[in-house]
């Protein structure tokens, strides 16, 4: 299994990311091959979709005040997570733990780092139609088959540092089902599936850096992925099965 | 940045872990390089040092069969959970959601899969020290200086699926701060650390599988890790840093 950062021009509101992405793989004579999956990061994705708030022109209502105080947060910001979440759950100075496209995040994905001055990025609207987009480009731009990853960085509980996490998929199975598989002495395992998606994501932040590197696509080359046809919708957890959600408690 | 699985023997208690590596890269023909990243499975680690505990040496108390009829477990893994946790936080039927050595884990890590039938494996009693005899091992049989990773899988919150977690580390820093860096506009980055250590695991976890593949050991080299002497500890989160388990109450 190989990877490689894709470098490319700074992305900017109205972009095609898809021609960025080509222009990119013509300059440093990248080839693809079929299976080869592309890891995105969210922001430049978000940002080609023109997904770019100017903090300067929201206007923070009551409760955005409240809960800016309460996690000490820009009431704008604030203003913008409580539009774009399903839920505020409680959080931590810095961080209101939302629950946004039925995934938990930081104040609903919103980011000041990788905007220009003044202005915050929100999340793509719909990252599967993103993924679904990507693919259907860079494969007619390559005549091979890929996978599209749309990812974001995220903590997890009580670890330090940030993992990847997978918003959209496609053409790729993003969890897959170890079940009715066996263990090293043939008995069967039960509950075994794996977060392929979010393990490609996580390893490829290993190459994208969060800073200034403008490195938004890493490609990953002979990953044990199984391809699929269209966007299989990210598999979500109930939250009853979840062993952390099930004891989180809104504050 | 290359990753490859290794094969190796059936590791079984009371083996040498490093002998059995060395023997996997002779076979293999695998020569390694300086600043290579070596991710074991701590299920590996574990049965080598002997963590195999058989289920019917196990006398469940009181508060093991309560607490096991609650989370639907064999009160004997319940009496084990018990005994290595230290503190269990609540949970859901198959999974008692347990704070292990500082990280939260079900079942305080305990696993019936990859065990000899009847058996259960323990976490690594001391993973970073794990990882500082096999780095030194390693080292010594290849005269490189390498890093060594011992890792788990762990599902995520409300994420269907497991990734990769770093149990222990040796020879690299596995959290990197990016605090004091810049974004693409130029501006500084205030609160970005990367979980290297955490994503590694989750990279290694592509290859490894879960299953039936006797794949425990994983080979990256070329990953943009930086490198240390010695085995620095994990650094954790406190509690009140952290968004989810701010909101993570005791049940």
């Amino acid at each position: 299994m190989q990877m490689v950062g894709i470098r490319t021009s700074l992305i900017r509101a109205g972009d095609d990311i898809v021609e960025i992405l080509c222009e990119a793989f013509e300059k440093h004579g990248v080839f693809l091959e079929d299976c080869d999956i592309l890891v995105l990061a969210e922001s430049a994705v978000a940002t080609a979709e023109g997904r770019l708030v100017k903090l300067s022109t929201v206007v923070p209502g009551k409760i955005a005040k409240e809960l800016a105080g309460k996690y000490c947060l820009d009431p704008r910001e604030m203003e913008l997570v409580l539009c774009e979440c399903d839920e505020i759950i409680g959080g931590v100075p810095g961080a209101a733990l939302t629950l946004t496209n039925g995934t938990l995040s930081p104040n609903a994905g919103i980011d000041a780092s990788n905007a220009p001055e003044g202005h915050v990025v929100l999340l793509p609207k719909d990252a599967q139609k993103s993924a679904a987009y990507i693919r259907k480009g860079v494969e007619e731009y390559s005549s091979c088959h890929v996978g599209v990853i749309i990812g974001d960085s995220r903590t997890q509980p009580l670890r330090l540092g940030c993992m990847g996490v997978a918003l959209g998929t496609s053409g790729i199975v993003p969890v897959e089902d170890a079940r009715g598989s066996h263990d090293l002495f043939g008995k069967p395992l039960h509950i075994t599936r794996k977060a392929v998606a979010d393990n490609l994501v996580s390893a490829a932040q290993l190459l994208m850096g969060e800073a200034d590197e403008c490195i938004p696509c890493v490609l990953i080359r002979g990953a044990p992925v199984e391809m699929c046809e269209g966007s299989e919708e990210m598999p979500l957890f109930t939250p009853e099965e979840c062993m952390y959600y099930s004891n989180i408690k809104r504050t």
